[in-house]
């Protein structure tokens, strides 16, 4: 109908809601009733706002100062059953949400008709067409566990409709009601962040359950290997997808590849927790500080950089910020990667956190995941520290397990790592030197490692 | 790399290849050295041709008056393995070839290279996402039983090129051969035209081998019910599906829908051989003779008219005939069909063969479908002859098997036909008066009965 879908995310501080709606120039709001009183709040400053469609689901409506214009099922029953849609040009757009940077305001990105119609046929057919742990087809039934307001819900509510499969909505987190709704309504086809599976492997009640015919894509972070692996023995078939708020978001999915069907579980999941194959249309390849191609070996690390039909044209209203993310026509996420000779991509770290030590770069991510195998460490964070002679040097920041509390040091952990190095695994300057334990590590609102936050402890 | 890729129907006159060539304008020829001697016949009157690459599997090199540029297999070793892609629009043209009408010349339809990727993506998650028959995955081997040249091999080879799966190209159609490269090629997937269906059912050999991991797209005409069942009874899975060279060419698959996968193959049946149900993406309507859309009942008869984003845009050098083609920005084919309640497509005949007859419209084809049900019809064609009271009035042209040779009258079939129209299967005013019994039906290059020459001789 030409209207431009603008997801927000309610976990923001009332003032970036603010800030992004204004900037965006929404001008219909609609409102599940839990969340008015955020919007009473900002209310007053809200500048380009209309009208509210409110949401909900008692009978009786709530208590609020604000004009609600009309309820959302009654504007259903008042409204015609057909609608004469307008001839729109494929490149109208479609949606916009914004990301929130750990620096600077929010940033818009914004997708057309053409970009989510794409993104849906290629993913559906992906999905579709290869007997891969990503099988995604019209005899499933799907339940997001990411929030809609994360990058479209990396688009699968799109495909479940195009595919025609039930579609299951849970509401709030609750591992419990999560694992009853999987069994009761026989959800096969799910997607979420590692901490969300890492969630629903450990309850107890995954045990009892027979989750032998669940998929689940897993995004929006590394997926540690104990965790996949935890799932995989409970019978789930689980893989890595990776995108970003830039990206719409698919860009690789770790599937396998025909002839990985036949490996062992201990085998596949190295493969299946990569961040992934590029899908069909997508073009990835990584690059030197100096932006030359850098070769599909599994070693050579470079930024990653993309080109796919459904990529955002650029930051709403910011033309600064889009050049510098679409340099020489590939858009440049942000984030550092090898891909090997099979064409998977792994990314190492982000661009930002990578820690450049003499000259070399050092993944941050990998020493967290390294640190994190430790029987002792519940969590664990690693940020460069400013040093004369190196220009940075790695440090850990760690949170260890109760019950290994005051009874493991620094010391311990290094040694630890020090093994690593020895098998090859990790580089020998990349030991961190100085371990520090804490009870607490800073996250963002999407419950990320808030570096940035972390840095400015320890600098 | 900017090419338009050309194929030629070999089994067009000599006059209608040098005539298509010329207006192509094609410069360059890949030949099999089968096929020298139409291309030396025509060779002085070729205006455009600049290069001929010769493709044979012989080691000497064929005797002929042309001068070969190169061999294939040789240009392939001389090239560099690598090559550098340009970036091309992608509404540049990719593929073009000809469609033999039956009056005036043949006609060039043209596709972008957007065509062909949307026509893939779309095909491939259609056959990859829903359990239907014509499920295409990457577990299947693909033979194709059309010829390449027959509207890109109704763009299948670009599908198994997508998901990867093997391919087998059969050369000559033999049932036996076909069969035996089924079983021994472990081909999963095919698709042809009902013809050649018929041909391999009715084979001796069909009935000694286990066909059952086979599936069947049939198109280019309507399967008849029989032969769909005969292939049923041996394990096929087989529906059809429908397109034209204009449209690229898959509008409609007759995929069944996901309530009908549990009825009996005596009532699925009658679903998998409708014309079909529209592809994500396609959009069609019927249109009574003023343009205005018709209700889908089922029964409301009209033109059938498509919008599909892998139409051709046009007829290559004829603005006159695009015009006709494109009515309204609906892309006219020129087919008759119903649209039934649950959105199934079904083509009652040619615009050109429908017989008008006091001002209703009686189709050929069900008349032609209908009397080939009577057990001593080997093959019957429908035409509309002039009547002065009528318009039109419809009479069969019909050859009998030859055991029933001279013991069938037209009243016998007259009769067959009355019985149809007392059970409501046809219309009464539909029944034709005259019978010409005949040794051989006129057919065009692509093996469909010649109205234009049967008229000819009848009316």
């Amino acid at each position: 109908m030409g209207a431009v879908m603008h997801t927000m995310n309610w976990r923001l501080s009332p003032e970036q809601i603010l800030y992004i709606m204004n900037h965006a120039e929404d001008d219909v709001v609609f409102i599940n009733s839990d969340f008015l009183p955020i919007l009473e709040e900002i209310w007053d400053k809200l500048t380009t706002v209309k009208k509210i469609v409110l949401l909900t689901d008692e009978d009786t409506k709530p208590e609020t100062k604000l004009k609600i214009d009309i309820e959302y099922e009654e504007m259903l029953e008042e409204a015609s059953p057909t609608y004469d849609f307008p001839d729109l040009d494929e490149n109208t757009k479609a949606t916009i949400f914004y990301t929130t940077a750990t620096t600077g305001p929010p940033k818009g990105v914004y997708f057309s008709h053409r970009q989510l119609v794409l993104h849906t046929m290629d993913i559906a057919l992906m999905a579709g067409s290869y007997e891969s742990p990503a099988r995604f087809r019209s005899k499933d039934v799907y339940m997001p566990l990411t929030p809609m307001f994360h990058v479209h819900a990396w688009g699968m509510p799109y495909i479940a409709t195009l595919l025609g499969v039930k579609q299951v909505y849970p509401g709030k987190y609750e591992p419990d009601v999560l694992l009853k709704l999987i069994l009761d309504e026989k959800v096969t086809f799910s997607h979420c962040v590692p901490t969300i599976l890492h969630m629903l492997v450990t309850s107890p009640v995954a045990k009892e359950v027979d989750l032998s015919n669940w998929k689940v894509v897993v995004g929006g972070g590394a997926l540690p290997k104990g965790v996949a692996k935890a799932a995989m023995d409970l019978g789930i078939e689980v893989l890595v997808g990776f995108g970003m708020s830039e990206t719409c978001p698919v860009v690789t999915i770790a599937n396998l590849k025909e002839h990985m069907l036949d490996w062992d579980d201990e085998k596949k999941v190295d493969t299946l927790i990569k961040t992934g194959l590029p899908v069909p249309l997508a073009e990835v390849k990584i690059e030197d500080p100096q932006g030359n191609e850098l070769p599909h070996d599994g070693k050579s690390t470079g930024e990653l950089a993309m080109r796919v039909p459904w990529l955002t044209n650029g930051y709403f209203k910011d033309p600064e910020k889009t050049k510098e993310l679409w340099r020489d026509g590939w858009l440049h996420g942000g984030d550092v990667a090898y891909i090997d000779e099979e064409g998977y991509v792994q990314i190492t770290d982000r661009m930002k956190d990578v820690i450049k030590s003499g000259g070399e770069w050092i993944s941050s991510l990998e020493l967290e995941d390294l640190t994190s195998q430790h029987e002792a460490v519940s969590e664990a964070a690693a940020i460069g520290v400013s040093d004369e002679k190196w220009g940075e040097r790695p440090m850990m920041v760690v949170i260890l397990k109760p019950e290994f509390k005051d009874k493991v040091s620094g010391d311990d952990l290094k040694q630890f790592l020090i093994k690593f190095a020895d098998e090859g695994r990790m580089p020998k300057y990349g030991v961190p030197d100085r371990y520090e334990f804490v009870d607490e590590i800073p996250k963002t609102s999407v419950s990320k490692i808030n570096k940035v936050e972390l840095r400015k402890l320890y600098v």
